[in-house]
C-alpha cells in the first residue's frame, strides 16, 4: 500500500552556496516530490535555515534507512536537521494555572481532531482543572508548589512528560515561574502564552498596565520559554483594538480571545515542524 | 442589600429633538447614575438609537415599578425600548450541523463563565454532537430533518425553545436553511455564522469560492437570520489574510478559528443588549 | 441664508448625576438638534467627558452669544469646555527633520482637501524640505539647531507658529527633543508620531530594536508631546505583521506607511475636535 | 568595480520533479549566492513557480551571456521565466479620472524613493491633474473620451506608454472601462485599484452598497485589469473596520487611505518581480 505521509525536513546550517542545490538533488535523486519548501539566510548570524516537505510515496528509501542516506549529504555541509512524518503521534502537556480559556480550548481542538496532537495530561498548581480535563477524558495532575518545593514539584512535572511520551509542553496561562534547570532540560519544548504584546509590558498584569498606558492596541505573545523571563524566541503575536470605553475587565476579556487563538497557532506551527530558533529569534516557515 | 445590578434600556424612536434630553432627565429625576451610554440616528431612515445602562443602587424605583414610569415618559415621544437587568438568567440554544468548533468554544465559554448565558440545549440535525454536549453536562437533541419533515422538526424545535425560555437560537455551523415561518416567528432572536465575509461568496462553499477566485483575505459574518438567505443584518465580521500557499483545507482550518470567534462575539453583543435592528442593517452599541 | 456649519462641544468635569441632562436640556431648550454625541465616564479619575456636535441651523442662539449662554448652564456644575464650529478655519506647523514621507503626506491631503486644515508652514532643522514644501506653495523656514542654540531656535519656532495662527504643531517625524518649556507652552498641540508600538521600543531606532527582538508585528504611535520623552497620551496606533524574512530596511520600509496613516488619523482626530485629555490617557470619540 | 545588484528570476513551468534542483545547481555552478528563493507549486493547475533572487557580485556570467546560459537549463524542462535586474530603471504611468489621492501618494512615493520607479507621466480624461503633475515636475496628458472616440483616446494612451517605455500603467481610480483590445495589448501590465473587497461590490459606488448592506468592514482590492471588468487576478487586499457611526461620507474617505497604501503595495510587489499569474489567481511572492 502506498505511503501517504509526507517527510518533514528541517535544516539549520552556516550559509555557504549550494545548500538549497544540494537538498534539492538529495530529495529529486531518491524520487522524491517536494509539497512544500521555503528557506531563509540571517545574513548577520551566517546562517542558513529550510523547511522541506515530500511525499514519502514514489521515495526510494524506506524510512528507516532516510536518516543515514541524509547525513551522507549533510554532513559534509555542516548541516544539523531534524525529520519528522506527517503521521506520527504527537503527544503534548498542558500546564496551568486558574484560567481555563486557553485549557479548554486546546482540549476542544484536540477533541474535534483541529490540534495535531494528542493531549496526554493537563497538570495545574491548582485543583480547579480536574473537571475540565475530565470532561475530555484526559489525565490530570495536580501539583500544588510552594517556594520550598519547586524543585520537587518540577521534577515530578519531568517525569510525568518523560513517562507520556511528551515533546512540548504548553503553558497555556501558568502563573508560575519554572526555575533554570527545568528550562533548560525542555529546551525549545516549552511554549507560553504572554498576556501582551511583548516587549511591553513585561512582568505581572500586563492588562492593568496597558490600561494604565492607555495604549490603543492590545496583544499577546507566544514563545518559547527560556531562562529569561518573558524573553524567549517570539513564535507568533497578534493584537486587537482597544479603546477609552474599555477597562480593565474588558481588556482582560478581549485578551482571553486573543490568547486562546494566538497560542493555538502557536502551538500547530511547532507540531506541524516549522518553527526554528536563531538565537532570540524563531524562523517561523508559513 | 444594596442592589448591584444595571439596567439596561435600548431605545428605538422616529428621530425628533429632545429624545436625549427626556431620557437623560428621567433617569436623573429618579436618582439613576448612567454608567454608560450611547445614541445613534440614521439620518436616512429618520430614526433614534439608544443604549442607555444605569445602576439600580440609588435609583429610587423598583424594578417592577419602572416600565410603567418609563411608558409614561417615552409613550409621547413614540418610543419603542426593550429594558433588561444586567443579572437575569439568560437562556440560549445552539444549532448545529456536522461541524464541532464553534459547539465546543460555546459550551466553554460558558463554562467557564465568559459567555453571559446558559446553553439550555443543543440540537442537531446529526447525532454526532451527544458526546460533546455530554461532556458539558447539557441536554443534547436529535433532530433529523429531510425535506418532508422539516415543518414538523421546525415545530419540535420551536416548542424546545420555548420550553427551555430560550431567547436566542445560535446557528453554530446549521447547514440546514430554516423556513420563512420558523424565522419569522424568532425575529432578531436567530444568529448565524455564516462562513464567508458577505456579501461576497453567497451560499454554499465559500471557501471553495474564495479559493478559486484567489482572494487574498478571506473573512466570516455573523447576523440575524431573516427569510432572506445570507442577507439578514450583520452584526460582526472579521478576516484573516491568505496567500497563494493555502488550499481550500488551510481556508477552511484559518476560517474555523474566525468563525467561533466571530460568533461569540455577536452572541455576547446579544447577549449585553448592544444591538438594535434598523432595516437590513444593525446599530451594534461598542 | 441658513447657517450649514455645526457647533463642536467637547466638555470635561467631575463626574456627578445630570451632567448629560443638562447639556441635552440646553440644546433641545434652544432648537438644537444633535447630530452626534458621544460620553465618557472615567470611573478612576471621577471625569466625565463628552463631546455634542448640534447644527447651527434652527439654532435660536447665534455664535457670539453662545459662549455665555453656555456658561450659565455649565458653571454650576464645574464643566470645562471648548467649542468649535465646523467652518472654522484650521492651521497647522508641520516640523520635520530628514524623512519626507509623512510631510509629503500631510501635504498632499491638505492641497486634495482630505486634512481640514491649512498647512502654515513647514519648519525643519535640515534644508531638504524646502522643494517639497514649494511643490504645494507652501512657507518653508529652515531652522538649524545644536545644543547651543536650541533655546533660541525653539523661540524662533514659537514666534512662527503664533504669528501664524498655528493651533496645531505636527511633529512629522522630527527627530529633536524639544525642551519642557516649549512643550508646556503648546500642552495637548503638539502631535508627535513615534516608531513603534509605545511602550515597547522607546527611544532611539525602535525598528533596529523590533528586528533584534524578533518581534511578529511592528506598529506605530501617535500621541501629544509632554516633558516626558515618548510617555505623552496615546492618540492613535496601528500595526502590521512581519516575520523572519523582514530586515531592518523592510521594517522601516513597512513602517513608513503605517507612520503616514496613523499620524493622518491623529491629525484629523484632533482637528475634528474628538481628543480630549485624562491624566496620561486620551478620550478620543469616534 | 563589483557588480552591487542582483538578478531576479521569475519561472513558471508545468511541475515535475527537479525544477529547483535544476535551478539551484545552474547559480552554484556559477558562483552565485542566492539571497532569497520562493517556490510554489500548485497542485489543481500542476504549474510550478518561482522566484530567485542572487547576487552578481561573484557569479561568473555577465548580464548579457545570462539568458543564452539560462535557456540551456531551462528549456529542456519546460521553463518560462523573466529575468530582471535590481538596478534597471522601471517606468510606469499614471491614468486617472477625478480623485486625487491615489495620485499624489504615488508622486510622492517616487520623490521620495520609496517607490523604485519613475513615473514617465500622468494621464486623465479630466484636466484636473495638471497641477498635481506639475508640481512633481511630471508630465500631463489630457485626454478626454466620449463613447465614439475611445478607440482614439486608447490608441493615444498606447503610443504615449510605448514611447516613453513604460511597463506598467497604473489605474489610480480611473473611472473608464478599457476596451478588450486594449487589455490585451498590456496583459499583466495594466493594475487596477477597485475601491471594494472583490467580490463583494462589483461595480459602480462600492461604498454606498456597503453602506446599504451594513457591513461591518470594508476593503479594497488591486488587480490585474483583464476584459472581464472587476474579475481580474488580484495582486493585494486590505480592509478597516466600520460602524453604524459612519456614513457614506466616512466610508469613502477611510477607503481611500486603503486605496492608497493596498495600490502602493502592488505597484511595489509587481516593480519588485514577486508577481506570477496563474490562470485567474496571482502567487505573490512575499
Amino acid at each position: 500500500m502506498e505511503d501517504t505521509a509526507t517527510a518533514r525536513l528541517l535544516i539549520t546550517a552556516p550559509d555557504r552556496p549550494g545548500l538549497v542545490a544540494a537538498v534539492a538533488a538529495f530529495v529529486a535523486d531518491h524520487g522524491g516530490n517536494i509539497v512544500d519548501a521555503d528557506q531563509h539566510t540571517d545574513d548577520e548570524a551566517g546562517m542558513f535555515f529550510q523547511r522541506v516537505e515530500f511525499r514519502l510515496a514514489g521515495f526510494d528509501l524506506d524510512r528507516s534507512a532516510l536518516p543515514a542516506a541524509l547525513r551522507a549529504v549533510t554532513e559534509p555541509l555542516g548541516m544539523h536537521w531534524q525529520l519528522r512524518f506527517s503521521d506520527e503521534e504527537r503527544r503534548i502537556a498542558i500546564l496551568a494555572s486558574r484560567q481555563l480559556h486557553c485549557v479548554y480550548d486546546l482540549l476542544g481542538r484536540s477533541a474535534t481532531g483541529d490540534l495535531p496532537a494528542t493531549v496526554a495530561f493537563v497538570a495545574s498548581n491548582h485543583p480547579d482543572f480536574g473537571p475540565a480535563a475530565q470532561r475530555f477524558d484526559v489525565p490530570f495532575h495536580h501539583l500544588p508548589v510552594d517556594p520550598g518545593t519547586r524543585s520537587e514539584q518540577e521534577a515530578r512535572l519531568a517525569e510525568l512528560a518523560t513517562d507520556a511520551g511528551v515533546e512540548l509542553i504548553v503553558l497555556a496561562r501558568y502563573m508560575q515561574i519554572l526555575s533554570p534547570t527545568f528550562v533548560d532540560r525542555f529546551e525549545s519544548s516549552i511554549i507560553n502564552i504572554h498576556h501582551s504584546f511583548l516587549p511591553a509590558f513585561v512582568g505581572a498584569r500586563p492588562y492593568h498596565q496597558a490600561y494604565e498606558r492607555g495604549v490603543k492596541i492590545i496583544g499577546v505573545t507566544a514563545h518559547y520559554v527560556t531562562a529569561d523571563l518573558d524573553q524567549g524566541p517570539i513564535i507568533e503575536q497578534d493584537v486587537v483594538p482597544v479603546s477609552h470605553r474599555d477597562g480593565v475587565d474588558d481588556l482582560v476579556r478581549m485578551g482571553r480571545d486573543l490568547e486562546t487563538v494566538v497560542l493555538a497557532r502557536a502551538v500547530r506551527h511547532h507540531l506541524t515542524d516549522r518553527v526554528l530558533v536563531c538565537g532570540r529569534k524563531t524562523v517561523v516557515f508559513g
